[in-house]
């Protein structure tokens, strides 16, 4: 431990934070033991290790840098899961604008697991990071509690837990892209419209729903519950979706999937049944990934700006580091209907 | 500055690296002054940041930890661009084993511009990084020469320079790989095959050339110049690729796309042409992204183990920041050959 870490003599440095003595006096432990444990070491038992970990949370203790203004600058991004097409998409925004504000940055996978988010935290600590961005479906209470004790700044990119969060949140406009891709199959003259929703637990799902039915009410076509079915996003549940649909009595004649893998798998199910997009049926996604500009056919989908996303959030970040407040506690940024080749109008059917 | 970091009074340390101080005296600037380059701060001239960052080159100057065994440990994994779909697939291999060696993975792009790959390096010194993942397709000799000064271990993920590096790499089997495609091929009938070629540079895409070539000659089957065409790994080159086999005289009744992206384009012009994959034409692919599971039809191709790779590349920077030699200077993992739905036997066409 150097002089610097251990701080004032007190229980509390100059601005009032509280310092390692104070951590060591409290749990009965040496100075060094301390340390050892915000440096993420592993020469401590598990109990003290918890014993001082859960002081320094109830105090806030947050780690100084090594020497002022000295170090380089670090920023956590951190991933439930680094396994989907779009997570590559965020850290792009991410890492442009970090590097060019010359900060590095840190990737994490927490893979929902408490173990991983509990020892991502330690080494979050032991490097004293400068900010958080969360890339997260659903935000972990426990985890944002913790981060808020340690006083790191947080921002959270698309999320879709509790809307009460009082940390910013960049997000999409999901509602006007949900709208946005319905009208666009309305337009083309559908009129029986299939959607395969992502998980009703997202509040990005609802709103991508709330946008479907708010077009088709607008456009005077009753809504049938029987042309909605569930999603979870993934290729596989989009797969299953349009098969559910494709087995009704009255198949729909367009669908919107509510996530462009969910597209691909709804393609996929028509592929096998011999039916071809989209003269058979018409396929609208969400996301525009990369990949789907060569999907067979190219993908009408909505654009959701995730490297945009993530610039924002860095951004954010940063003010925040620099005790400056966001411009606003929740920002969505536009979405927009980009048109391909798995749209086209219904084919007159016998009824 | 620390005293730390000043070091000893003469010119090297203990362990016989150059110190702070000299390379301040032979700078004939303040102790402080190189501590701000060695920083990466920017209140110092362009000039004698110049000056101070050669000296640091020339002596391999290497910032020591801020205080021994207390700093969290970084790695840096450094692509050239971020927009390709692979670089998730190996960033997650790279975050998955550093984060359970309780290492902090550092994500960068350097976009080939070397004012990029200096502010990069320039950060590297100050964050103090344990060791560098570089993963291209193209080393910049420039950029080795200063990590090796530096003294920052460093693995070589993918490489296709030049092949005398004397730096760790892993790679992947691409000889065999090629010649397990066209290998599928050869075995459903097909004697005339076209290759869409990756760019010639690159070392991978030659020895995906010469296992194709090895396979139809192997085979008996003679090498048809006509039906190579080149391409650069990206979708558009597989769809220019496959529209000038088709505008042969006699195309081949199946085509090896050297990258799943361009296999990806390659069925995209046949799409276009109203031709069916594999019905009219099978396509093989290299690499196995996620994504092409879901394709239209799923495709057939040579699964290349991307993550496996970054993990290997981490284990082994590891065992290099102990001292440790690796076990191989240069390691080739596996490839794969993964038949789904895009490759069928040759319709027999009336010559």
């Amino acid at each position: 431990m150097t002089a610097h870490e251990a701080g004032a003599e007190g229980g509390a440095d100059a601005r009032g934070r509280v310092t390692i003595t104070e951590i060591a006096r409290e749990a009965g432990v040496s100075v060094p033991t301390v340390s050892r444990v915000v440096n993420g070491r592993s020469d401590v038992s598990p109990a003290t290790r918890a014993r001082v970990e859960d002081l320094l949370l109830r105090h806030g203790y947050r780690k100084r840098p090594a020497s002022n203004g000295t170090r380089a600058a670090l920023l956590d991004l951190v991933f439930n899961d680094l396994d989907s097409p779009w997570a590559v998409e965020i850290i792009r925004g991410v890492e442009e604008v970090a590097h060019a504000a010359g900060v590095g940055t840190v990737v994490s996978a927490i893979h929902g697991r408490s173990g991983d988010a509990r020892e991502w935290m330690r080494n979050l600590r032991a490097r004293a990071s400068d900010g958080v961005v969360l890339v997260t479906s659903a935000l972990d209470p426990l985890l944002h509690e913790e981060l808020r004790a340690l006083g790191v700044p947080l921002v959270v990119v698309d999320p879709a837990g509790s809307p009460a969060l009082d940390v910013p949140t960049i997000g999409a406009a999901n509602w006007a892209g949900g709208m946005a891709a319905t009208d666009h199959l309305l337009g083309l003259g559908h009129r029986r419209i299939g959607l395969i929703a992502g998980p009703p637990r997202l509040l990005c799902s609802r709103a991508r729903y709330d946008g479907y039915r708010a077009a088709l009410e607008g456009a005077g076509v009753p809504v049938d519950d029987a042309l909605v079915v569930p999603g979870d996003f993934r290729p596989e549940s989009g797969f299953r979706g349009c098969d559910t649909l494709l087995d009704l009595e009255r198949p729909p004649t367009a669908v919107f999937a509510a996530s462009d893998q969910m597209a691909l798998g709804a393609i996929e199910a028509l592929r096998r049944r011999g039916l071809r997009v989209p003269e058979d049926m018409s396929v609208v996604g969400f996301d525009d990934l990369p990949e789907v500009r060569w999907s067979a056919p190219p993908l009408t989908t909505v654009r959701q700006p995730l490297a945009d996303m993530g610039k924002l959030a860095v951004r954010t970040v940063l003010r925040l580091t620099r005790d400056e407040r966001p411009d606003s506690a929740r920002v969505e940024l536009g979405t927009e209907l980009v048109v391909r080749a798995s749209t086209a109008p219904p084919r007159t059917r016998p009824e």
